[in-house]
């Protein structure tokens, strides 16, 4: 399944499809990139899938777990092959490896980037820019966001079927090629995802309330709960299944969200904003026993958790 | 395992142990009571066990799971020949049932009684001021707090192993009976429960942090979340895991929570105060784009949730 939402229409007369790729590089083998290795030879991916990554732990895993079929931690050798490459490294680091990767490729093929990174807005204008500015048109980059994972991030973990029907986001620009779109659209279908396209900006928004703010929250959360204890007992020793499952996402790697907070800021703050002012009202309503008004705030709560089935 | 806190000595002569009971009724048949039932079933439990309820389809689901031995929607014949009573109404019905029970039961034997509700220090006040002012010396009431459970609470999805492991709660007050602490800590532990004996004060305190927080907070998430979409997508579509987990208790009911909420409401409002403090130095930290603190915060987070395993 494919959610296109309107883009204006690309001049590009190439046309390339999924199945058309032969080699794929993936540049940081974590979870996601684990997992990809893992999904697509699960489904009869007919090329070869290469690991590059600085740790030869994490690559030797990788190739144990048959999740990529060779591995390198030399940058030259893992890209210059590659006709399609996923970035799987934290969000900061994403536009400097596309201007690495550029100049360790020859221009007269094309090459498909795409990354995995939950933030898209900066990252995206930055490849975009460095591409334009550079005219480097025979790499074509599109962002991805597949929305799977979990708060344990190897490639110990990863899994086949990661992307079965997980929300897998792509995001064009204005300058992104529609070949590019095609392609990377068609990779996370082949493992299984259902494929939304959506602009940059309006991925940092939705997500920002899907994911982000959670996240945000669910870590204050466990500050505040660590400081609740008596003489001889701490809160947190009480903590059942839905103190458990209402902050399990803070237990994700601080440097992975600190680049997403950092990066969604503008989007985020607003929404810190109004996340206060519903808890400032609930202590108003607590003050006042205004027994109907946060009943009818809790039905409302319950309503929209209970649509999501 | 027991974790039995400071209390003074009791003056209290007569010994009651678990075992010696015959007749337990459940009060409000739903999934704390239900499962209580088939645990006590489960654990060969050589009494009787009866449903009381007012309706009628629950307490027949209740005899068909096998959680209990016989129902009645009459009070007295429910009540009248129990040994041990346990409330599984919402927390703001339990005083005035026990005032109900005391009008129906023979005063020439001792009953025990306790509840599951989530919150106790007002619960416990009330029920502690009549029995005392009435002198009813034969009812031995403690507050229990078994921290098992779902935001499904129906009689349909009890368990008989609802309770293994899980930190049952026993909160004397200063008027509680030695017999019913013994009695009811052994009544939880004969189902599987580990149970930590704590005033009603400190169980309050404590379990704000532990779970009235939480469900605020998730609550609170699901409307800021809902208010985020674009012209053609909205974020709730695009929740994955984390935003679920996150947000499950929410789901719960709102009437049992609108009564913990108002009970509890001078231990969280503080609760709240802290978070809010927390968020607002978030949104500080954002706007100075302070990478480092923001990473401090997120590490602390991920540590604090890491420890709960």
């Amino acid at each position: 399944m494919s959610t296109v939402l309107d883009f204006p229409d690309r001049n590009n007369s190439m046309t390339v499809k999924f199945q058309q790729i032969e080699n794929i590089t993936i540049l940081g083998v974590g979870l996601i990139g684990g997992s990809l290795g893992l999904a697509l030879k699960e489904n009869d991916f007919r090329g070869q899938i290469t690991g590059l990554g600085r740790r030869t732990e994490t690559l030797d895993i990788a190739l144990e777990r048959n999740a990529v079929d060779f591995t390198t931690t030399d940058f030259k050798l893992g890209v210059e092959k590659a006709d399609l490459l996923v970035i799987g490294t934290p969000v900061s680091l994403i536009p400097q490896m596309v201007k690495r990767i550029s100049e360790q490729i020859p221009d007269t093929k094309p090459l498909f980037i795409t990354d995995a990174g939950s933030v898209k807005t900066q990252v995206v204008k930055e490849i975009d820019d460095f591409l334009g500015v550079r005219a480097l048109s025979h790499i074509h980059f599109v962002g991805s966001h597949p929305m799977a994972g979990s708060e344990k991030a190897s490639v110990a973990v990863a899994r086949a079927n990661l992307f079965n029907s997980a929300k897998c986001i792509v995001t064009p620009s204005t300058n992104t090629s529609s070949t590019a779109i095609q392609v990377i659209t068609e990779m996370w279908e082949f493992v299984g995802g259902d494929t939304i396209i959506i602009s940059p900006t309006d991925h940092d928004y939705l997500i920002a309330g899907a994911s982000h703010l959670p996240h945000l929250i669910a870590s204050v959360l466990t500050q505040t709960t660590q400081s609740v204890q008596t003489q001889s007992l701490r809160a947190l020793e009480l903590a059942a299944t839905g103190f458990r499952d209402t902050t399990r996402i803070a237990a994700g790697s601080p440097e992975i969200w600190r680049d997403i907070f950092l990066q969604n800021a503008e989007v985020l703050i607003p929404m810190v904003g109004s996340t206060i002012k519903t808890l400032e009202q609930l202590k108003i309503l607590m003050k006042n026993k205004d027994a109907a008004k946060i009943e009818d705030f809790l039905a409302n709560a319950k309503k929209i958790r209970d649509s999501l089935g």
